[in-house]
Formats: C-alpha cells, structure tokens, sequence
C-alpha cells in the first residue's frame, strides 16, 4: 500500500511517472536497455535530455535569453557557484529568510564583499523580510524563493537595480513564475521535478562568463552551457525521470493548474488549521509557504503522539525540522488532494481524542 | 528485447538488480514508497545508505584507515576536489596514460607546482608509461589505472614515496586490489557499480584535512566524512542501485569471482582477435586492459560497416572513442560471457563476409 508522504525532500512523485520509470526498467523505448545502463552519448539518451529542457523551457516560459543547465551536487554546490560564476565587482548583497538562505550567505561571504540586506533570524524565521535596503553597485541579490523548514515564501519580489538571484529549491513548477525577473534560478530537483540528483540552473546567457580565477571547472556554469550539459557523464536516470515528471505536468495542464490545485490543497490544510483552537500555524499569514505547512498541537508532548500515530495512519514524515519543532506537512505537486483531506479527518480524529 | 550493450560508460547492470530495482519502483520494502521519493533522514534510506558501504568496505577489504565517500559529480569533479584536498606542499606528480589522466592533470596544474611524471601520449597512449622517476617531497602521485578510451591498465604500481591517487572509474569492483597501496581510489560509478551520478570517493583517513583555503565546502572531503556523506541530499536512488549491484557480486562470489569472470572473458575476446589477420589491437600486450577492448578491421570503412551492421544484430555501441577509432568492447562485470562468445561469432561472419 502506497503512503501519504509529507517529507520536505525527497518526497513523493506522480504515480503514472513511477509506472513509467517501472515499466521501462528493463527495456526503455525498445533500445534493448534500461535508461540506467545507457550511453549518455546514445541518440536514446539524447531524445530524452533534449526533451527534458524543452519541457522546461516550454512550462517555465523560459525564453531564449536563457540558459537551462542540468547539474549535479545539489543546491548546496551552487551556494558556491553562485558567487564564483557571478562576483565580478566582488560585491552581492544576500537575505536571509530561513536555513538554507543563511547557508548559501554564509559560503558567500568567503567570496567577496557580502552584505546582510535583511533577515528574519530573530523572529526564527516567521516571516519574509521586506523593505530592504539593497546596495546599487552589486553584482546581484541573492533571496531564497520558499523556506521549506519553516513555511514562508516570497509573493513580491524585493526592489533593486542588479540580478536577482533566487534559490527555488522548494517551489520550482509548483505556481507561475515570471522567469525575466531573475538573473539565475537554481533548484535541487528533489521536491518537485525528479529525484535526488540532478540540479536545475536557469541563467541569464550574458551572465555566464569564465567567474572567478578560482572557480573550478567544473562549478564554472560556462563548461556546462558549451557542452549542453554533458561536459562529463550526467545524471541520466534523474533527467529521465524529470522527462515524465514535465510530460506528466504538462497532461495536466501545466504550472497554471499546478498553481490552482495546490492553492486549493494549501487551502484547506491552512483553513482548517485557523478554524482550530487545537492545531496552529505560527507564519505571518501573507508569508505562508503553498508548499510546506508547520503546525503545532497544544504541546510537544502531543506534537511527538501526533507523528507517531500519524505515521502509523499511512501520513509518513510529518515531524518538523529540528530547528522549527512541531509538525510540518510539505505538499508539494504530487502530494494528492485526498491525501490533505485524508490527513484533516485524521487531525480531526486526533483533536477529538487528546483535547 | 535486451541487447549486449558494450558502451564504454553507462553500461549494462546485472539483469538481476534491474529486476529488484523495478519490483520496488512503487513501493521499495513495504515503506509504502519508492526509493526515489524517500526522506534521505528516513530509517528505511539510511539502512540502505549504510548496507552500501559495508558491501564496499566487505568486498573490497577496505579497512578502518579509510573513510568511503559516496558524491556526485563525477571523476571529472575528483580531478579538482584531488588537488584541492591534498595539495599541502604544493607539489603533485602526474603521469598520463589517456585522455582523463591528461584531463586531471590539466586541472591539477591551476593549484600548484605540478609536474608530468611520465606520457604515453606520443604513442597515443598504447602503453602504460614505466619506469618514471617520482619526486620525494611531493604530496601525492596522480594516476589512472583504466585508460577506458585507449584499453589499457596498470598491472604494476609506480614506486614512489607519496600516496598513489588512483582513478578508477572505468576498473572498480572488476578485479582484487590492495586498498592499502593508495592513498584516495576515485571513480564514477556508471561502470561496474551503479548508474550515472554517483561518486565513490576511498579515501585514507589522515589525507583528509581542510585542504587549500580556496576548496569549496562541497568540493572538501572533510564535509562528506564528517556527515556520513550526508551533508546534503545524497544521489539516493544511485546508491541503492549500488547496493542491489553489491548484494548481486557478493551473493556470485565476490571480486576474486568477478576477477576470474573478467579474465575469461577478456581473453576470449583478444585470443579471437589475436589469431585472426582481419581485426587487430594495437595496445601493448602486457597492458591491456581487462575492461576495454579496442581493435580494428583492415580499414577505415569496413570498421563503419562493422559498427553499424554489429548494433543492427544487437551489439551495440561498439564505436570507438574519435581519439582511438574502429571499435572498442567494453565488457565490464556485467557483460555476460555469452555476450562475447555471440559477439565472436558475429565477427567470424563479418570476416568471411568482408575478406
């Protein structure tokens, strides 16, 4: 039986992609081979990475100002990236909304002249800071699009005069985007596109230039545009899975219905949370994430019952990151309605039970 | 139907671990999910996170000196990291046997004083250069022990003063080695271990350090050892493959099994090749390798014809690399002995048919 899994990441993918990837584990497309065991010089292998970026380019809108890289090494690497491909006066300016955004200031800072233009910190991350003052003469803003540990996301962009460069880890392809509004985006494809893996850089073309002297070859984002991604063997199963995972969004309508279905599964967990007297969300309303939803029972002793008993119901990985506590439900595409209404009648059942 | 795919990297895995990895697609050991959709911080990934380095430590009598890395990147990404990590003098000695030892040695020379111990290239690499003089005080000594491109491999370690840093991506798990002659084994895992986008880094604990000043946090060993190789989300649906593949060469013997396997089949495919006066190999006997096997017809275009009518009759990739020419057979682990048997058989009907 197949769970309800709320996991920050990894996290669940459409059933009719795992069907697919599970029909084809032998003998993809008649080759004779599974994608796993694939030349990455292949004309098979070809079809599907071309495919992959044209799905991208055609969901996302992504015109031909843009580069679209498939990486490895996890948003994590492109913390170091970022400041290595792009610091040229040697001056970028970050906010901080949550963990990861700390994370990617922090390896930064080794790079250049890094300024802190804002943070929630010592709220612990509740709300998305605004009104910060971003320098003129930078090489760009760095800003982290949704905070997954700690359910804020951005719905206005900052103001400023250089490229914003923006971590969507956690909501890439989950709500329309106005991709001109970036300098680059960049996305661990482990929530929403595909599985652990495979990094996705969307680029601005004239920002890719040689970056810093110390920038190794292959954190050079150039390296990668010249050779279309295959500078050296790349993570085909996960470029084949994103495939299936685009063609999947795009049979549904594309981001525009991904947008309304997860506003309506945003919806009714939040709605139902505000109408309790049991359950709370501590998130400035505006900031709410549409992706992950942290929630809290009366006390920490029922927090600890509630996932316990939740996994045991078939909702797997509902306990809070460490530095937020609590519970946090993450929603992103695959998650189905039924699993949110499913998940509601158990919080109800629970409430009734330990109130 | 499957094919005998003899490409140089992705390449066959064993039917056996492609027929678990699709059982499991939906619902991997009653988690009630897939490997490819599961929490990197769950018990049921970390189970498997762990059974694949004790099958590595276990099969290849890796002991408690070293730490086992499991990365992304590539080798290609390990021709820096290598360097960045080690250089403490400054001073590394290279010796280039093929295409990627001379991409790693390209690399290594923006870090520090690095010197060309020893070249085949005027040979075009048809040999493993000998007998070359290692500096004393140097950090480590750089070599690749499978020139997959060219066929050729080490069957005598250099002498030398420093750690050995070995590439293996294209040699890992095929035949028995002594961990203790080296300092760091790297290699991608598209070969005999798992598909594309994993990394296995051996590496012995005292070399890791906090490298040059200039290493990325992601590019430092130290950050992987100290988490476990989880400092970040891991390529877990590799390393599970991985771990399939490991269960399936422990539960066939083990490498001394795989070794006697490949050396069957290895000297099948150059016996045939030696006793004919159509198709030749032009390595130096004493190094081939045990994995690669590159040969040619009388000429140019019969080697065309023997490509394209090969992959129609269900040997395919069989072209060489455009550095090497004619055809290439890469008969890894997982390449079945029937596999070259029929391939023999094939080249026995394109010789009297093309005589």
């Amino acid at each position: 039986m197949r769970v309800y899994n709320f996991s920050a990441g990894p996290s669940m993918l459409p059933l009719e992609v795992l069907q697919s990837a599970q029909r084809d584990m032998l003998d993809y497309n008649n080759s004779g081979m599974s994608v796993t065991e694939m030349s990455h010089r292949s004309s098979y292998y070809d079809e599907i990475h071309t495919e992959c970026k044209a799905l991208l380019r055609e969901l996302l809108s992504i015109n031909d100002k843009y580069e679209i890289l498939l990486l490895q090494g996890g948003a994590s690497s492109q913390f170091e990236a970022v400041p290595l491909n792009l610091l040229k006066k040697g001056r970028a300016d970050y906010i901080v909304s949550g963990n990861f955004s700390n994370k990617a200031y922090k390896e930064a800072i080794k790079y250049g002249d890094i300024r802190l233009a804002g943070s929630s910190k010592d709220a612990n991350f509740t709300f998305i800071p605004k009104n910060c003052e971003i320098r003129d003469d930078i090489d760009y803003l760095h800003i982290c699009h949704n905070n997954t540990i700690f359910g804020t996301r951005y719905t206005e962009l900052p103001k400023c005069n250089c490229p914003i460069v923006c971590d969507m880890s956690s909501s890439i392809l989950s709500q329309e985007i106005n991709v001109d509004d970036y300098g680059v985006i960049y996305a661990g494809a482990q929530k929403n596109l595909a599985p652990a893996g495979l990094t996705l850089v969307i680029v601005r073309r004239d920002l890719i230039t040689n970056g810093m002297d110390i920038c190794p070859t292959m954190m050079k984002w150039i390296t990668q545009s010249q050779t279309e991604s295959l500078y050296n063997t790349p993570p085909a199963f996960a470029i084949y899975m994103a495939m299936l995972n685009l063609r999947h969004i795009k049979k549904n309508g594309g981001i525009k219905s991904m947008q309304a279905y997860n506003e309506e599964k945003a919806g009714l967990l939040y709605n139902y949370i505000d109408n309790s007297d049991f359950y709370s969300n501590h998130v400035n309303v505006p900031d709410r994430s549409m992706m992950n939803v942290p929630f809290v029972t009366p006390n920490t002793d029922l927090d600890k019952k509630f996932v316990k008993l939740a996994a045991e119901a078939g909702f797997v990985s509902l306990k809070g990151h460490r530095l937020a506590g609590g519970m946090r439900a993450s929603i992103y595409n695959s998650m189905p309605r039924e699993g949110i209404v499913s998940l509601i009648e158990f919080m109800k059942s629970f409430e009734s039970e330990n109130k």
